[in-house]
């Protein structure tokens, strides 16, 4: 069983803690994980609950050597100077962006099943300096690893959200843009890309093909073209190409029914068509077991559904039931139908 | 305690046999209930349930003195022709219609409490000609039959869509046109009046000033404008507005969180931008229990949150849960603060 990374996250926010909490509480689950990042850190966080013993690791043979009440820690860099709790600094958003570096890169030459990543905050990763400067988050930092390491440009790797908790999964055919944006990223590539990726992603996870709902973008899935004709212009068209290269896929169905029925089992993932569609009703019932997947890159990585949350940083209030969730998401994405473990490799 | 009014719906629908399972499965919370339709066509779907009790009424001063057994029909109307279970006809869908106008004539008088209204189908109210032709659904008629009592343009009687169960209210700024056009719609006019609106119906309902929040458009509510400006330069200022006018109300939040942040308690209703960002939430747990309230009109009309169901009908399979807690919220919409019952106007 390859050793899982758990990259530090934001020093000043609740990742080195919550990743403290995780192995406390959670020992089974994280048996075999190993924490990326900087001893110091997460010493300092350990005061906050009540100590924690670290085991510094050379190599990753030693990951699961140690005693179980222990947490390995693989110091890949030092923090550079000062990360106040709860404030945006360079040298913590430095730390994370180059322990991320580290875990993808590893990944990628498959010598770690994946890398599950505790939250950074984008202002101290954009104050960090190059090379960091240039990535928005976390996804824009693998993304350009995985196009280094394959040697081809970063357009070429695309990937996609993929939001899951014990009951749904969704996965955003964009994210981060304004509706009006959204809208627009709706596009017969940009669906079919999105279900490309969605099939590829959890046709290993399930043993075979995945049951794929797409929302519509339009109320009623826009009521036969009544209330807008996204779905028969563009939507349809591209599910048509998808169902040609053999995935099985549903809809476009009414947006406001689709969820709910995905929740009862109908299918096993939707495709939503932008960022709010599908992030509603995942966190609707609570944020605390939600986990966030990148789908589309040759490694696995999750994280929990939740930021840094700087205004509890430090107080050992913080909440590990994502993080460890996210733990036991990446071991069932790199698990072989036999059960052992490999550095499954989702294919893009 | 006046009458409340349960209107037929679609003769081919499904609306027949929930009534009369309703009467049936919830006597306590039918009293005072009658209905509003034609009795050959409960006798009808009676059959499809193994019977059931009519007792044709002349007065509404009757409706309450009949044995619990039995379902007190007045009859407004007569079906003029065929309605063949699960087939859209003219003859239904203007007997529906005429079902619909005497009751919000009733309610507008005063003489009933309101009216609760099961679904019809907009297709065949469209077959039904003049005057019912001109209506999309329920609510535009309701809004004539408003402005009429009221001698007003139809414009001057503006209506909003609250969905709500037991864990969730939601307010919807626009409601069936393409997501495109729901984006032209957020206006600060539009904002504001849904505000006005929500704030004057539930204020009596709670006996307070409702805890209002307010959706944002974008994901994360814009984040501070990196993600669209609507939340600056339309919503925020509307909302201002509605602080001057001495309204509660919280954000704009972000929408992935808004709503299970009311679900746990922490607001009364929330305002959403668009069709499926209210409804998404409110069906997820499921649609049996979602009731749909007409707001802004000066009567109570509340309705189940499905449609006619034509695959179902005649079948007596349909679920009445949503007619029956669409009921309970029309009595709580018109109990007093002592508990006793009146024709509660909701101001508008």
């Amino acid at each position: 069983m390859k050793p899982l990374a758990i990259t530090l996250g934001d020093a000043a926010g609740i990742g080195p803690e919550i990743i403290l909490k995780a192995f406390r509480d959670a020992p089974e689950d994280l048996r075999g994980c190993f924490v990326v990042g900087d001893a110091a850190v997460l010493r300092r966080a350990a005061t906050w609950l009540g100590g924690a013993q670290l085991t510094l690791i050379q190599s990753l043979h030693e990951t699961g050597a140690g005693a179980s009440q222990t947490v390995p820690v693989m110091q890949v860099a030092t923090l550079e100077g000062e990360a106040p709790v709860g404030r945006i600094s360079a040298a913590a958003g430095r730390l994370a962006g180059r322990c991320v570096s580290w875990a993808a890169q590893a990944a990628l030459r498959g010598e770690i099943a994946g890398l599950v990543t505790a939250p950074l905050h984008k202002e101290a990763l954009s104050a960090a300096g190059a090379p960091y400067d240039a990535y928005p988050g976390h996804t824009e930092l693998l993304q350009a690893e995985a196009a280094a390491f394959l040697g081809r440009p970063v357009a070429d790797v695309p990937v996609r959200m993929m939001l899951a908790n014990e009951e749904l999964r969704t996965v955003l055919v964009s994210i981060h843009v304004s509706l009006r944006q959204a809208l627009e990223a709706v596009t017969r590539e940009n669906v079919l890309q999105t279900l490309r990726i969605t099939h590829a992603a959890l046709q290993p996870l399930l043993g075979r093909a995945p049951r794929i709902a797409v929302a519509g973008l339009n109320p009623h899935a826009g009521e036969g073209g009544l209330f807008g004709r996204e779905e028969i212009e563009v939507i349809a068209p591209a599910m048509g190409q998808a169902r040609g290269e053999g995935m099985e896929v549903y809809g476009p169905h009414a947006p406001d029914t689709v969820f709910m029925r995905a929740r009862r089992g109908e299918f096993d993932v939707v495709v939503a068509m932008y960022h709010d569609q599908g992030l509603i009703p995942v966190k609707y019932l609570g944020v605390e077991n939600g986990v966030n997947v990148t789908l589309g890159l040759p490694l696995v990585r999750t994280s929990p559904d939740h930021g840094t949350a700087f205004d509890i940083a430090g107080t050992g209030q913080a909440d590990a039931t994502s993080l460890i969730e996210a733990v036991r998401m990446a071991r069932r994405l790199t698990r072989r139908a036999d059960g052992a473990f490999e550095s499954a490799r989702i294919p893009c």
